[in-house]
């Protein structure tokens, strides 16, 4: 296998397990000249700490980034920029009982058949501890753009049913300062304690929650993502459906497109100061694979944490039916954790696929190379 | 750009444009030895073929494929198979009046955006032509996965909010040859003719209607899918996303699972047969990324045609407000012509992370090159 | 397998055997707002025809290209470039005494143990005709890269063992008329004639003759090619040494070095009308993978045509140790007929990563997309 | 750019600057179930490590390598293998005074042409402690394949003019214990003493000198390469290439085939022991890019090591002619430290293509998914 990587021009590789030494990326094809540092990293990685609210593990895990090379006198070099995040909480001990049969909802069974034998300490490599080497990566997409006057922006939109009103209303009406100091990650206060009363419900059942997060990205230029088989919303769809616990995407108005009309659908085209906009959005800025210069707007649907509490029926590895109770410590929901992944993977897929849009006209090619003449 | 190769192994690189030469593919990676001729291409080519019903444009269009290369005494060489489909009924006159203006829900806008100019006739590569080439190549993907037992199976499931009762209910219940033999694809009959009655009204408003292709893969064998980035679903969705008008991808319960538990939602495992089974299939085939050996179960949402015959405002390239009304041939629905392409998409995702999972183990790399010893 | 695509971004998939329908490629990648036509490809395709010289085989091929896609109003569209030549003069009989056993020098043997069988008629896909798409693609590159003021030239600097003086010294001095009218592709008068003698003498002998390929590129910015791995000249090497008959490359003073020291091999920079220059370039303009804006010089070493005449010993695919004696038309030289592909090659090779480098700084990325704000 | 990783299956991606915070590789793709410990890994950096003899710099390196992931109980588990070599005995001071200059036959120039700056402590990027993680993946390839049966051997041909007799002579007449433990790496004890008093001419010359690498593979199934751009020695040269100082590749007779004739370099086949096998073997063990079961032979050429003491004439950041003696310590000759980097890079590519090999057919394909049931 060698599934790792992602990206063609801003290329990242992950590594890394649970248990194992540390966790880490590294990021190819990074642009020189762009002004970084450790911390612009860390904040991203503080996002997705645990311990931060009720509803995530309580380990203490430092999540410590080190950047091991590509950084010279605070700029990116051009050359592969490495991160380190050595994993300082790891006990086998408290996983060894799940050595020997498979999880329900878990990836214990199919590395068993893929590998013939897994890293069964704290899921190994399919741990959520992965998304640290996307969030390191994320971090300095999500910088770089930043320059370019692109910013991304994922929240919770959902906690079970408990759902911010409208999804697609504007950008500037959530309160995403509420989002990013509550504990469920939801841009809106009353909603926040309801998702809250019902997740502590869920953990009195010994039980789990799902939950949908949505990512928005403003001031992407027209012209991003390429046709055919690397459409902007295709490859998104790649980035966003590798992050664990995904089991669905939609851009735009997503599943809603198929009970609507054309005439309802399509976005009209209408001159604004002197630029062309749409009077609506429901294709979520994409037209045909490609930003049409309008706000990107994309959901992910997580499933419930698979690590519950109750009993569960299962098989072991002699092929046993066993009833089993999984113990430790484990999220209610994975979904407040992810939202930086999502908004990560998300700045990741944008940046590359602006990387390439930039060889697309033979004009531009010749002013590039010619900027005088 | 070069957007136009998907996959690794087993790797296809469509071309050609709605009204240029022709359409064609690529496919380099085929193992040698599979017996193929032009025959199994034309039987997929045909299921996309419109004219076939009164819901699909009425253009005569031949569709006929050549084999180029690939091929010697009816069986592949291993090396590229190159295929061609002549474009014979392109008139350009019928589109020259769309060459000034922005048709919205289309690519045009963001094409010129792209490239400073485009294709105007017939969508150039944004038409659904060019989707030929993903099923000539689906049709060697699905015969080679037969003769590994392994069938892949698209219907529709939706055509507005005419679906068919349970979209997750066994495939043996599904009419089958029903959905092959109507112009809507859906595996019912009483279900097939109310989406004719609402095609038909869609037609009179001078609308569109969206709707839902499933798919289904019997016989996988579980661990296939790389884990983090090449998941199989990941994978499937960068699939079906890159296809013109899909909004939205769901694997197993997909956007369902937001509102479940964990102790609902986890499949238990059990032992049936000396196998290892799932009770439930919440999870549509695939844990961690990778099969669990169950039936794979996915869902595509396409958008209504954006081409409607109802005036609508849009820009022109002098950045001028107009008003057009759009003429020609073009489906109410692109589902049920939508369905080859979706059950293609879907064989050569599954086929090329097949042959990549030769590779993950190596007592099986010792078994392939020491066979004997 | 999937080796039959070339480059990252500016990336060509060729297809097609010897006595198949046709040879082709597909180039995509290719920016938009080229002018191009099907005589800018036919005019390098004519350089590789055969039947040019009495050295090349009397087969009377047309080789005619068809454009197929990727093209409008005489531009590139940014969307993948098909292109076509019908094989017009096979006659498999010609081959059907090769069926059984393995010509010395051939891929007949290999082929065989990696696919199990093959498509003995010529060669099938390792026959010199596979070039045909490269050199299509080349021809595309050729003309993308002088206009950017960068020209690719390749020549003959060897067969057997007359050679041209100095294989470095000035381009300007080299007979470049007479290497393109030449049977030989020498870029010098005297030495092609002493090179027609000898290669007379070869084919008296029924035997073959090998030789040096010289390629420059001028007028190349600095800063192309990527460090480590994908460097300009390891690039150009896996380029050239994939030309079937190829055997060494080298870039610069090549195989010369080994016996060179440090204080003559260094080239010294020095300012010339403001401009960084090497006084010499005995590097072959090339430093640390990157181009360093002096000419580039790479060389490629052919092997004599392994088609022979005279009996020769082998085995045949039942194991048996067989005396053979190859008939038919075969060039007593590989050379002349190679200079464009050799040329084709370096073009694609240079141009991708020209197109790769254009992401490689923050400041021109701003520029880029804010060119005036 | 993204030019840091090198392989399709077997992938590794390389990261690191010579006085950053260390080094490093992360390896995806390799096969679960390897027994594999960082005492593997050590004993080929140890091959590389300076001050083995007074012929490389005297720096006192550690070079441990710690394996941060991949391994689980002593085996590989299938997922990314992270690898980090700390640098330990980086002093910026020294290389200060090279920050405002270009060094003749260095890649400071065109780092500074490409990225706008560069990290000029030690040559960053593109020093020789690159190689470490290439030399780390290549213990990984190496145990692997010695597992299948496959050894890679390396050693050094000539330094300066001094040369072991016959290159091709066969491998057992070679002293390769010789080769390991003397000083230029020549395993021949005589020719070795020779090119120790050359290089000390050298070294009391201010001056430095170049060499030849040759490496052999010995067990080589047949069937391993692509047809067309993924020759196995298409890759080979690439991988080869991108060592820094590598001037020139050759395969079996390599730059010899141009002055040779057909009758003379074709290799018969002949039975032997109920095999196919060739009587000779100028091919170097690839006939049209595969494998043809005989000895794989290459050889790459080095340029002397760059930095001299003598003075030389070159250019500042400012524009300025100026004359400049390089201080520090270096190495007189680059071969013996790079014998192993050549057999680490030629062993990931064979590996790398004989993964590839096994989707070739359909008939084995049949076999792994349904091997007997």
């Amino acid at each position: 296998m060698a599934g790792s990587t992602f990206g063609t021009i801003f290329k990242i590789t992950t590594w890394g397990e649970s248990h194992g030494a540390g966790i880490g990326v590294v990021v190819d094809g990074c642009p020189a000249g762009l002004k970084l540092c450790a911390e612009d990293i860390q904040a991203f990685l503080d996002r997705r700490k645990p311990g931060s609210s009720r509803y995530a593990t309580q380990r203490k895990e430092s999540d410590c980034v080190e950047i091991l090379s590509g950084i010279f006198e605070d700029r990116t070099t051009g050359t592969p920029i490495s991160m380190l995040v050595r994993n300082t909480a790891q006990r086998s001990a408290d996983y060894s009982d799940i050595a020997s049969y498979y999880r329900p909802g878990h990836a214990d069974y199919t590395f068993d058949q893929k590998y013939g034998f897994r890293d069964y300490r704290g899921g190994g490599r399919s741990s959520g501890r992965e998304t640290i080497g996307r969030v390191a990566a994320g971090a300095i997409a999500s910088k770089l753009l930043a320059e370019l006057g692109i910013t991304v922006t994922a929240y919770t939109q959902a906690i079970g049913d408990i759902a911010i009103p409208d999804a697609d209303c504007p950008i500037s009406l959530l309160d995403l300062e509420e989002a990013r100091t509550n504990p469920t990650g939801l841009p809106d206060k009353d909603a926040s304690l309801r998702a809250e009363a019902y997740l502590k419900q869920c953990m009195e059942n010994m039980d789990s929650a799902g939950g949908i997060i949505a990512c928005r990205v403003c001031g992407m230029p027209a012209g991003i993502g390429e046709p055919v088989f690397d459409k902007l919303d295709a490859t998104l769809a790649k980035a966003i459906l590798s992050i664990g616990a995904v089991k669905a995407f939609e851009i735009g108005d997503g599943v809603k497109v198929s009970v609507t009309n054309g005439s309802t659908n399509n976005d009209s085209f209408r001159m604004q100061d002197q630029k062309v906009t749409k009077t609506t959005n429901h294709a979520g800025g994409i037209l045909g694979g490609i930003s049409d210069g309008s706000e990107l707007i994309l959901r992910a649907h997580f499933k419930p944490t698979p690590s519950i509490f109750q009993k569960q029926e299962t098989v072991n590895q002699n092929g046993e039916n066993i009833t089993v109770q999984i113990r430790g410590r484990h999220d209610p929901v994975i979904v407040p954790r992810a939202v930086v992944v999502v908004e990560s993977m998300t700045a990741i897929t944008v940046l590359d696929l602006l990387l390439q849009n930039m060889t697309s006209r033979m004009d531009k090619i010749k002013q590039f190379y010619n900027p005088i003449e």
